[in-house]
């Protein structure tokens, strides 16, 4: 693809009531969205009608937050298993690619690689698996008593579990016999629609960027600034010639949370209601769950963030928010509401031209391939997206105006595997 | 529900290309069947158009025949992972009840309950979950290479792992700390539209039995003749008040695999067309493996079969094989053609008034309160069924014209759990 033609990638990143920490308190709000499938079928169907790459669904075998009090207070204190609910999204959609987060600890590889390529030809070629390692004590709670193992067991499972699912996507290789796992046949189902299912990943630490750049098709990544962004991109796309990849190979696509309006002022008043709606309990919990850190209540609400002992949570984002709040100077309680409302990701509130503006900066500056767009709340800020920044994105040639391929790979300009 | 009332429950029992094995060879199969969302649309709307209780899937997490050659030569060689399969249904269909095998081996219970209730979510409150301890060693050479477990071990481990899914069905009791698994947090999910998601199970032996007389909601079986449904029905009911339970708590629905026609030459025509397409080794190797034993084909073909060694795959189904080559002075081959056909269940070739007869006569004398239903191939055999049986058990009144609730426990007539 010519650099003329290079076209940003977007992906629907599908969240309950919505992303931001108090949705659910939005006087529009569809409290009971995440057991809705009728709700989800609409926020797909208007993702595809945009164009869009995918939708992404995170997921964790867990409340989301260990304090039960708070955790009914967040906007995805409940909600569809999201292999069930893209395998129903399957075939209320056509096009439109399918994300789904499954983990590497609570599963086993043949297991995971078997439903992922069952969705992928219930999809006609459209699946993806978003690999995650767990880093939550509260899911391991309910997986057996041993706890939450050491970050770098659990990615050096995730590597051999890695191997093994595409091994068995790939078709050839059965008989793998290693450290973490043995499994003897090939999958009871045939080839991918698309070669295999696209593999996404979204850890940032060292060893979670070598991961990556070893077998990740797509990278999701958290990053406040251009400089963040365009560090970690040209950290991770420079990893890659290690493992025979060229750059390409990979699409690195951040998180964005966009509040769009006709006006500026518009959009500005409409972020504010929701800042305004959450609860300082609420917004320092969720940054003490962020942390892995259980007594951040203890300090001054108005006191800056205390020294961070070492977690065995993720690392990479304790060090975003660690780095934010020095440079900010923000206080206990500045700093909760700030990330609790974007939850650690990049927010840009603006007209479409502003946001358009933003994105493409990011994108030409090397910093992207595309974005995951985080609505603040459903269906209203993804109709907004849809109906305003993405005709913008058309008009400058840096979105599709449809699809040109059927499967998820297409869409990506990903290489059919061998 | 007065014994006059007292309708018959029926499942139809999907299978990638249909239940004969040789059905893939029938000159009208859909050979990738197996992989083809649109064809299992089409049955599923075909079963709830004739207001059948449920659509069924067996699954195993591996290829159903050791030897990959005979594997290729039956009906189920590929096919989609029924979790995934289901949930496209759910929003393809708006009543009929969705019924996946799940193992007690190979998955964890909270995964488990997770996804089974999303369905059910999913659905509007017609899931439910067939428990199975996974006797086939091919499975457990794809999940590690500690082997099958004893008969014995893999039974405890599945009452163990029932009690936490149905604690967590139930919402209450999180906290569990036991032999196998400790979970420690509801579900992240409300409760099911239904209660909780129907438990069926179909394991015969001693230990099976004792497990769904605790448990189950549905009881599927295989047996060749009314004394033996029978025999089957009286035990598991009356191990039932053992539990505090009463015997209409479960339904026992026996396969049926029936062969129906206008007129029973043309029945028996449609029947001796599929026999006569099973090839002796894919025969053999079919009962072999019913039998968990890999040598059979050692012994002279049209010799009888030989004694068996005790065997840790399913001691019920073996005993079944054997009572019935005695008592019909069977050869391999002969006995190899016969199971192969019908898998081991209840065949019936006739008239839909012939098929409905023999339904009736197990149903009202005690042996059944509904049937499995095992169409030899898709979709010929389901519509036939359908178009033929299902009205002359309405004009009998045993069967319902149309759903009264909205639930897969409505349709069974089963009670809410509290």
């Amino acid at each position: 693809m010519t650099a003329a033609s290079r076209q940003m990638k977007l992906g629907a990143f599908l969240w309950a009531t919505g992303h931001h920490i108090a949705a659910w308190r939005h006087p529009k709000a569809h409290v009971m969205a995440g057991v809705d499938i009728d709700h989800y079928i609409q926020l797909a169907r208007t993702a595809e009608a945009a164009k869009f790459d995918m939708v992404f669904c995170e997921d964790a075998a867990g409340l989301r937050e260990a304090n039960v009090g708070i955790a009914s207070q967040t906007s995805r204190s409940i909600g569809f298993e999201p292999i069930s609910l893209l395998s129903a999204l399957a075939v209320q959609t056509s096009r439109i690619g399918l994300v789904s987060t499954a983990s590497t600890s609570y599963n086993e590889p043949y297991g995971l690689a078997r439903t992922f390529l069952s969705l992928d030809h219930l999809s006609g070629g459209r699946a993806g698996w978003n690999l995650v390692t767990s880093a939550s004590p509260i899911e391991a709670a309910n997986f057996g008593s041993t706890g939450l193992k050491p970050h770098a067991d659990r990615y050096e499972r995730a590597r051999e579990f890695a191997e093994v699912v595409t091994g068995l996507w790939h078709g050839g290789a059965s008989g793998h016999d290693g450290q973490s796992f043995s499994v003897r046949d090939p999958l009871d189902l045939p080839r991918s629609p698309q070669g295999a299912p696209v593999m996404v990943q979204a850890g940032a630490s060292d060893v979670g960027r070598d991961l990556a750049a070893r077998t990740a098709d797509v990278v999701f990544t958290a990053a406040q600034t251009f400089e963040e962004a365009k560090a970690f991109y040209d950290d991770l796309k420079g990893r890659m010639a290690a493992y025979g990849r060229e750059p390409d190979d990979i699409k690195i696509m951040p998180g964005v949370a966009p509040v769009v309006a006709e006006t500026e002022a518009e959009a500005r008043e409409k972020h504010e209601e929701l800042q305004e709606l959450i609860p300082d309990d609420v917004g320092v919990a969720l940054l003490s769950s962020y942390l892995s850190i259980s007594d951040l209540w203890r300090y001054p609400i108005d006191g800056p963030l205390p020294e961070l002992p070492e977690s065995e949570g993720m690392k990479s984002r304790q060090a975003l928010v660690v780095e934010q709040s020095r440079r900010d100077g923000l206080s206990i309680r500045q700093l909760a509401r700030h990330f609790a409302g974007a939850r650690g990701h990049w927010r840009i509130v603006g007209t479409a031209a502003q946001v358009a503006d933003e994105l493409q900066a990011r994108f030409e500056g090397g910093a992207a391939d595309g974005f995951n767009v985080m609505p603040s709340w459903f269906p209203g800020e993804l109709d907004a997206f849809a109906t305003l920044v993405v005709p913008e994105l058309q008009r400058r040639g840096l979105f599709r105006r449809d699809y040109e391929g059927r499967t998820l790979r297409d869409h990506l300009g990903l290489k059919r595997p061998a």
